[in-house]
């Protein structure tokens, strides 16, 4: 499988086509698991790693469910390679860092990928457009019970599956939407909704998850207790809040809509024209301005702009997509210009 | 005279068409004078004032010069129609507060005009497009000497035309050009050259004159002397003065176009873009937007854009203008609405 391959693919969370899509991007589903024939991952060397590579590609090759699945060796690629992936959520950070003997399977839509020998020895996750979490739950779920059957997993009675980290220990099971939410930040009660979320005990994230800031107006809400709930409870729960911090954007659309119609207006195509004029744009401007079009799309204030172009923009415009694209490295001010060059040309056709 | 005749009116500095017009947008020439028949305005009481108008009234209608000059009578006027013509820098902002018996006399092109029983019996005076100040003394003097020829003007060998305000007293004169000076403010040199002006007794004002800030790049600079000076030295000093900014003005646009030629670039198109698509805008944000785009005409950066219609928009866009045109009052956050009406009609046809 080449990485390559993937530039102008359009993952399926992308096309934004499944339910409630307009607020909830994404449900995202990922399962830590370890088998008992190896040691985990902290601990293993470099045979070991071999060995369990090998082991993971014959399953690869001789089951049914996994053999459309490429097999990426994060050891033979660049930083910019992983970086790419990390853009399309594909890999974690902590692997886009180290990428010591570690790898990827990965399905060709992107709805479901297997990390290998990162913190835990699999990690399985699906990510879907919209409000599906349990829909995607049944897609890793799937995959864990083929692999189930194939590795023995490090399980206890007491404390159910075993993971690297003690905060995953349990079900092993993270659970997560990427939300959009530009009512609750203009109208500024996003902080009340993270501090109810907070008391919950879930966990909100920037766009590009652990350890990054919220950016563009997006927030991925996750799980934070994996042990002492069965998945389909802790589903049921983060289901539970994102319902609630729906209704609670929706409300604070309609709010703007209805007080400061004009100004919200204003914003949007303000966000447009600067896209479609900029010489000089960083990602961080950039997003913000795409995440103000996709409101202008979902108002209706914005027509003749689809969605899915603004979706795919908001992976394409990251460093290492654009790169990718003009397959070469780009430093820090000169992907600023490329990046608005890209803009330009993409939406050239979209009238203010 | 109706005020409302000048609403689409192009006053002739506004072509412009003057020699260096790319910087320095006017050449302007005021002239103070009083006449001994009667107290100066300050002590004028309400049935002098009425003689006084009615003297210069029959100058107006026998004089060939002044003939086609209408005259306007404040008293009659409301503040939006006072204010129209300040944006027009037809009268004074003393004269837009202070509407109690006094008038102007304005020749049709707005290149001469003469505001009555301001600080002073007569102010007369002649703006013109770019650079020509001695062109502008010229007009102002042939005026003047009409007028000398039937008022008995109040003169002292010793300090020579007596004023209202001592700063004024002996020649009567004020020069200034107004300049616009994108460059020396992107290179930050703006500073130095105005610390420059003013040890060489010169004064610095706003767009709007006296008490007003420098927006949109613009600086007025005019003499501060008016006596022990000829009106010819004044001149040839302010014009040496001029000169040497207009230099360093080139030098500093230069030096952007070669080092910096993306970034002024993506300024430039951005102010267009940004006035292309705003549905709120205050008049100080589209001056600084129009500043951009005269300097990115003047680069040949913006090509297919009018300056004629920039620099109509200058005064367009300001409030009293926007209340004539729409004819009606509009309240402060209306007329950002209306401004920005105005600004993508005008602009519609130009791509970014």
């Amino acid at each position: 499988m080449e990485i390559n391959d993937f530039i102008d693919n359009l993952s399926e969370w992308l096309k934004g086509t499944g339910p409630d899509a307009n607020i909830i991007i994404t449900s995202r589903i990922r399962l830590a698991r370890n088998t008992r024939e190896f040691f985990f991952p902290e601990r293993m060397d470099s045979a070991q790693k071999d060995r369990f590579f090998e082991r993971i590609k014959k399953i690869n090759e001789s089951t049914n469910e996994l053999k459309s699945y490429g097999f990426i060796d994060m050891e033979g690629t660049s930083y910019t390679d992983r970086q790419f992936l990390c853009e399309r959520h594909l890999i974690s950070r902590d692997m886009l860092d180290f990428s010591h003997q570690n790898g990827l399977l990965l399905r060709r839509d992107e709805v479901c990928s297997i990390m290998l020998c990162e913190e835990d020895h699999l990690r399985i996750q699906a990510v879907k457009s919209g409000f599906c979490l349990h829909k995607t739950w049944e897609i890793v779920e799937k995959i864990e019970d083929i692999l189930a059957g194939q590795l023995d997993f490090a399980f206890t009675p007491e404390l159910g599956y075993l993971t690297s980290c003690p905060t995953n220990v349990g079900t092993g099971l993270r659970a997560s939407c990427m939300l959009h939410l530009p009512g609750l930040i203009m109208t500024k009660k996003i902080n009340k909704i993270l501090e109810l979320v907070a008391k919950l005990s879930f966990t909100t994230r920037g766009f590009f998850g652990e350890g990054t800031q919220a950016i563009g107006n997006f927030f991925q809400v996750s799980n934070q207790v994996t042990l002492g709930a069965s998945e389909i409870e802790i589903l049921n729960n983060l289901s539970g809040i994102i319902k609630q911090i729906k209704t609670r954007e929706l409300e604070a659309r309609e709010y703007m809509v209805s007080k400061y119609r004009v100004s919200l207006e204003d914003k949007i195509w303000r966000a447009l024209a600067s896209i479609k004029s900029a010489r000089i744009i960083s990602s961080e401007e950039t997003l913000s301005h795409l995440s103000l079009l996709r409101l202008g799309i979902d108002l209706g204030i914005i027509r003749n702009l689809d969605k899915q172009l603004i979706n795919h923009l908001f992976i394409m415009i990251q460093p290492a997509h654009l790169q990718k694209v003009y397959n070469k490295e780009l430093p820090h001010k000169k992907r600023d210009f490329v990046r608005a060059k890209l803009l330009r040309e993409k939406l050239k056709n979209i009238s203010l």
